[in-house]
């Protein structure tokens, strides 16, 4: 056995509780290492030594290296003491926090087993009800719609049809996205992401002046009321951009601080490298090396307590959840304070996260509830994309991928191919239809929410930032009825699908890539062709839906079927 | 080299910051890889790609499987990011957030690269001045010294020199430990750690039915004051112990809740099974299977406020710290209250916890400051007990134990050998006085701030408890000179020493267990014999202090050189 390989840690993604009186238990062993069996010993803590419990625990995933073994173990007085215990060929191990044995002495155990004290509700993330089933769009405001022709439009300096660039206006406002609300329902969405909508100079948005003041430009704040009742009278949800990384150098806090220096009340809310903050010399902590976007202080205990007022304001204006913008970047204090006031005043709101890396130290439960899933999109561009590496090397990423967070948090994965900050899927595809079909369809069966960048369904081209920007074309000119048919059968498999939990069995086989999710009557299966030669595959059920197959062949060029298995 | 020993993960014990422009990084390795060098090539995020530095990475302990390599990086704009080059044989190998490779994309690093986004003051753990040169005495109230003899003492049911049990009174209290505070001082000791003296019927008072009465046994809450100015007068500090867990079946909520059931307000302050809690039926969670011991509902944020009131209550009090008992069971969410609100009134309070297991989960500078080292203890009972394990074991426990936390709360581990819940450490050693001796030395070696049960330095005897809680003996009858002197030269090493951080080479030389820390003008050498035959030293140093050493031979029976060697 590869000792190296073993590992386990408690309270964390190996060990976490699911309920009162239940926890998830993972162990990690080499991949090639085969095992007769592993079984977890487990007993409330006090009653251990005399006598336990055991589970056989199942592999759940492996990425290349590690394989992963799982058990839900449940206990009425939650109070778990727990080893695991190894068989290879007849050989019996142990393993405790005291590392691997071959003998162990439970009547010592109360100082070497693993523990997980005590369950206490409040330590357990619960997940909104509502995003179990959440198909997110998200929409860059200025080029989704436009629907306000009354408005002071003399802001707006690139045509509808025109090429746009970085300091293009095309008028866009949330009159056009309310106008649409019945487009977007019946395209199979229930959620929507918008990017930032309060008072602010850029067509984006994301350089803030004014929290509360929802951006002239796409109808102030009465517009967004009106907005937020006919989307929810279409049960429809709404998440709103929050922006609290930074602010525009011409917020009036700022503008304080300018003025006045060391004097201003405000001087401490910003990180500031001398007595007066210059945006020439740029003397001050910055969204990037923004001087225009100068960074919160969010170690200041007021620009929390300002920053999460604002965040209750939005939800109590009929936002349904949070995009917190530049997530990582932000104090941990500030993340805490908010969940708390959050999930205290609504239980139903998300809160998702911009991280881009590793995002294990926000999802414990104390800070978000998920993230926007960029590790995922990158291995969606890797798989999907002209030059695609192997299924198995996507099966390995994906795995590493769920295997590093708890159920709840991969629940509330915001999943997608493109954002307003990459260039388009269609694109990175090559603009093949097919591919990126075929790369959404993993988007949906892929454990998270789905997230559908305006103009997918179009579909729209664009590289990248600001190019991945473009208006939305209304005229749907280049929209096959191929396309609008695959398009509508992947944006539907979330909801005929039903999945019944987060997990997910992703492997390779024969050169395609699997998914294999549970449902309440069985499971849904999807194999993935983009090695560069047909594949035969036999299915195993029902087809559901699928691109580019027939008589057991799937082509090689961006195919899928995806099928429903009865148990 | 072994791809499955090498780990690595952001935001934890493997990378967290110490200042606000400054990370420890550390990288996991098979102990038995061998490199010709390993480097952390790191920069500001947005330069990565671009350009990189480069800082060696250098080895500060194994422990037996696994070695770890570690560096300390510093950017003027802290957004961390990095990756591992891990040169063996002359081949290169790249550890990223992707795994390990032998080439890595410098272009594509923005997906790959670990990073540690953005250091906010806030987030970095803090050291309480004080702790650095603390030097802990743990006193059981009702044992150690008695000073109030007008006091009602019908209560007390068992004579100072009599036989202890389970329900014995012997008496001692506040104005006993307030006359010996000179003794203590005298003895080296600069901060106490009190067993609980609040309002409770057992003689141990950790079932508590007023948390802000102080035991009129024990003086009532003049004496408390009269004691905590006296202590301050004389530099002492005093850390006060929080029954935060549970309370006693009679405190008045409880009380409340067994009259009203559902109907009282308390209700959801406990948590029970059925309509009515019945201490008969044991319906409801309590500390252990103790019904008199009450849980607390910690998930109920009413439950969080009173105690965290009470908490700084005792800060406002006077006391200079806060130890957690049973610390595990509580929920998290009540220590991050906690902490927030004790380290805004009370910086310089520290926050200890019960932990017996890894505290990994609290420690991350959100909860506690230190844990009370269960874990140490072990170690040093398996090492310097009567079937002593070999140096090396004991070096690698040692260095697993200071791998798996931040310096931050290596510097606040409360390390000890014996406690009101274990048996006399002098038992362990089978009455040994030097083994007893090495034992402490090896406590005050170690990072963190040594804690000593009263009646070590006479030294007391006693089993498990009850038996280990006996009355102090203040005719000193069995303390031999030859323990005295040595006794205080072991608790005085810490300020004769000063280390000046709170990192350790251990390792295991001939036999031997070595200790080396790192002091001002140079190091700290202590050299550890319990192998059962006598081994020959030679000193690099001055001999600061030794038992049983003469003549480059150390013996075998609990044998300690501390050495201070000058750069």
């Amino acid at each position: 056995m590869n000792k190296y390989a073993v590992y386990h840690t408690p309270d964390s993604n190996y060990a976490y509780a699911v309920a009162r009186d239940t926890i998830v238990v993972t162990l990690r062993t080499a991949q090639n290492d085969v095992f007769d069996g592993i079984e977890i010993l487990y007993q409330n803590k006090y009653i251990f030594t005399e006598q336990r419990l055991s589970k056989e625990m199942r592999k759940c995933a492996s990425d290349g290296v590690f394989s992963y073994y799982r058990a839900e173990i449940t206990l009425p007085d939650a109070r778990f003491a727990y080893i695991f215990k190894l068989i290879q060929k007849g050989k019996i191990y142990y393993f405790s926090e005291d590392g691997i044995s071959d003998k162990y002495s439970f009547g010592l155990a109360y100082y070497t087993f693993f523990q997980f004290p005590f369950i206490n509700a409040v330590d357990v993330p619960q997940v909104a009800g509502w995003t179990k089933n959440a198909v997110f769009y998200q929409i860059f405001v200025d080029r989704f719609a436009r629907g306000d022709f009354q408005k002071d439009d003399s802001y707006i300096n690139t045509d509808w049809n025109g090429k746009t660039d970085r300091y293009s206006f095309c008028g866009g406002d949330l009159q056009g996205i309310e106008n649409k609300l019945p487009y977007l329902k019946e395209s199979g969405f229930n959620a929507l992401y918008l990017t930032p909508v309060f008072l602010s100079d850029s067509n984006h948005k994301y350089g803030i002046r004014d929290y509360l003041q929802v951006d002239p430009q796409f109808g102030g704040n009465g517009k967004l009321k009106s907005l937020l009742s006919a989307a929810h009278a279409q049960d429809i949800k709404i998440i709103v951009d929050c922006v609290f990384n930074h602010c525009d150098a011409d917020h009036p806090y700022f503008l304080d601080v300018r003025e006045k220096g060391r004097k201003s009340e405000y001087f401490d809310w910003f990180i500031i490298d001398g007595d007066f903050p210059s945006v020439e010399k740029r003397n001050y902590a910055c969204f990037a090396y923004c001087g225009t976007m100068p960074k919160w202080n969010t170690s200041n205990p007021d620009v929390r307590r300002y920053l999460t007022d604002i965040a209750l304001q939005y939800l109590k204006t009929g936002f349904d959840g949070l995009r917190l913008d530049v997530a990582d970047e932000i104090s941990h204090e500030m993340w805490r304070l908010l969940r708390r006031e959050v999930k205290t005043a609504y239980p139903e709101a998300v809160i998702i996260g911009e991280i881009w890396h590793d995002s294990g130290q926000w999802l414990k439960g104390d800070q978000l509830d998920g993230v926007m899933n960029y590790k995922l999109q990158k291995i969606l561009v890797d798989y999907f994309g002209q030059k695609p590496i192997k299924a198995a090397s996507a099966a390995n990423a994906m795995n590493a991928l769920l295997i590093a967070n708890t159920e709840q948090a991969n629940s509330n994965y915001l999943n997608f191919l493109d954002s307003h900050d990459t260039p388009r899927f269609f694109r990175t595809a090559g603009g093949n239809e097919k591919r990126l079909l075929c790369a959404l369809c993993a988007v949906v069966m892929f454990p998270g929410m789905p997230c559908v960048f305006y103009g997918t369904e179009i579909p729209l081209d664009g590289g990248g930032d600001p190019d991945c920007r473009r208006p939305f074309d209304w005229t749907f000119k280049n929209r096959s009825p191929f396309y609008k048919e695959k398009f509508n059968r992947v944006i539907g498999l979330k909801k005929q699908c039903a999945f019944s939990d987060a997990s997910a069995e992703i492997s390779e086989e024969d050169g395609l890539l699997k998914i294999i999710r549970k449902t309440d009557g069985g499971t849904v299966c999807a194999y993935f062709n983009t090695s560069g030669s047909d594949k035969k595959i036999r299915p195993d059920g029902k087809t559901l839906f699928s691109i580019n197959y027939s008589d057991g062949i799937i082509s090689n060029d961006g195919s899928v079927v995806v099928e429903n298995i009865k148990n």
